[in-house]
């Protein structure tokens, strides 16, 4: 793909197409990956490729719900860490919880190199600057993030297959799990294991949008970003309205279409 | 893939995925092709998946503008061909016009493997059923079909590259041409021509959608069938209000998301 000039409208986007597009040819991604990326570009541009109000107290509330976990843990699968690995590190280093690779369409082969992938990732980070607010030692805390997955020693009741694998150090015992891009039966499933479940999913009608505690309607690149600032916020988790903040996302879309004629 | 029921709610839409995933192994498709695929499915999916009102009528006056026009053509490219190849090959043959493959990002291997699956297609349609409210010799109608797009001899002019390559005797010549899953650059430098440009897309808000002389914001397979319909009707083209068809159709979409909650 060519060179995308700064002033392009739509430049982040772009970027994040070129990013999927490499890593299908090394073969991180499942055949459907592509498609699921398409899908999110289209509800991204009807939201105006930008993080709406409702996104934003989300982002706040999952975040909030990471700080005050007992055990929280970060569920990644492919396009997550190939768009959002490097935040996702920042924020499980402020968190101090665990990142687990963990696949719909599971193959050792896409773990493995997802794992690899997320090691990289984790030492650029580690030697990066801090975000803003973070005292301590940045290098030893992002290189202390444990990278799980390799071993995926628990299962998901209520699933069946490879689908139903994690880990029982990551998944399996965490009270509070962010998955972002993650199916409906999986989030289904972890919620009827007592669970909080956060999500970031850009479609408000999905199966998983409806179903999860807390939905972040926004691009996965943008809300980790965000969740990094709020990492560092203060404040306990609210009652949270899911259903209310589904709504303004597509009350967010609607006027957006409107105003486009 | 596994088999889908057919009780699934979604079944044509997971098949049409299905065979999208099999074209893109046979290398018919062009990188891109999976992700524009997917951001069709997000908006087929706010649409309900189904043909609404305006979309039914801009399928009529598109098939009454074919029916009507000097030297009709039908491009189409990758995706176009494996989702709704046979009914356009159905369409070209009760239009009597010819078919162009027309690729954006142009490589002769892709084009000789559509072609080579046009021709599959055509034997097949060829010796199908003729459409209801068809007369005379079918098999003969649809083999005289013509297939264009090996020898492009001709250019697009104010587009630059192989996206600027077509064929004399196809969109070089013609006055009205149905282009589903256009780009916004082409379908623009063919306006500028003075050409009709009928295409299907399911962005109401794409340039392609808001450049184009009538727009079906429709899926591709659905339109196809509903333009072979179309072309066995009467009728003359009339004055066409493309903006407020393409207002039609957001408000469709709005309308069944409000429906959702």
């Amino acid at each position: 793909m060519a060179d995308i000039p700064d002033s392009h409208p739509r430049k982040a986007s772009l970027l994040s197409r070129q990013s999927m597009t490499e890593a299908a040819a090394r073969g991180l991604l499942a055949e459907s990956a592509m498609i699921a990326h398409g899908r999110g570009e289209a509800f991204d541009y009807l939201l105006g490729e930008r993080t709406v109000d409702s996104a934003a107290s989300a982002i706040s509330e999952a975040a909030s719900r990471l700080r005050n976990a007992e055990k929280p843990v970060i569920s990644v699968n492919g396009n997550t860490v190939v768009l959002a690995g490097e935040d996702l590190i920042r924020l499980a280093a402020i968190i101090g919880c665990p990142i687990e690779v963990n696949l719909y369409y599971r193959t050792s082969e896409r773990v493995s190199g997802l794992l690899s992938l997320l090691h990289e990732q984790r030492e650029a980070v580690s030697s990066g600057p801090p975000p803003e607010g973070w005292s301590g030692d940045w290098k030893k805390g992002v290189l202390s993030v444990d990278i799980l997955g390799a071993d995926a020693d628990d299962r998901i009741p209520g699933l069946e297959g490879p689908r139903s694998l994690c880990c029982a150090n990551g998944i399996g015992s965490a009270d509070v799990i962010l998955v972002p891009l993650e199916d409906g039966d999986r989030c289904e499933a972890l919620i009827a294991l007592g669970k909080q479940v956060l999500v970031i999913d850009l479609n408000p009608l999905s199966r998983t949008a409806r179903k999860a505690t807390v939905t972040i309607v926004d691009e996965v690149s943008r809300a980790a970003s965000g969740l990094v600032v709020g990492a560092l916020a203060e404040g306990d988790p609210t009652e949270w309205d899911n259903e209310g903040c589904l709504k303004d996302a597509l009350s967010a879309m609607m006027a957006n279409q409107l105003n486009a004629f």
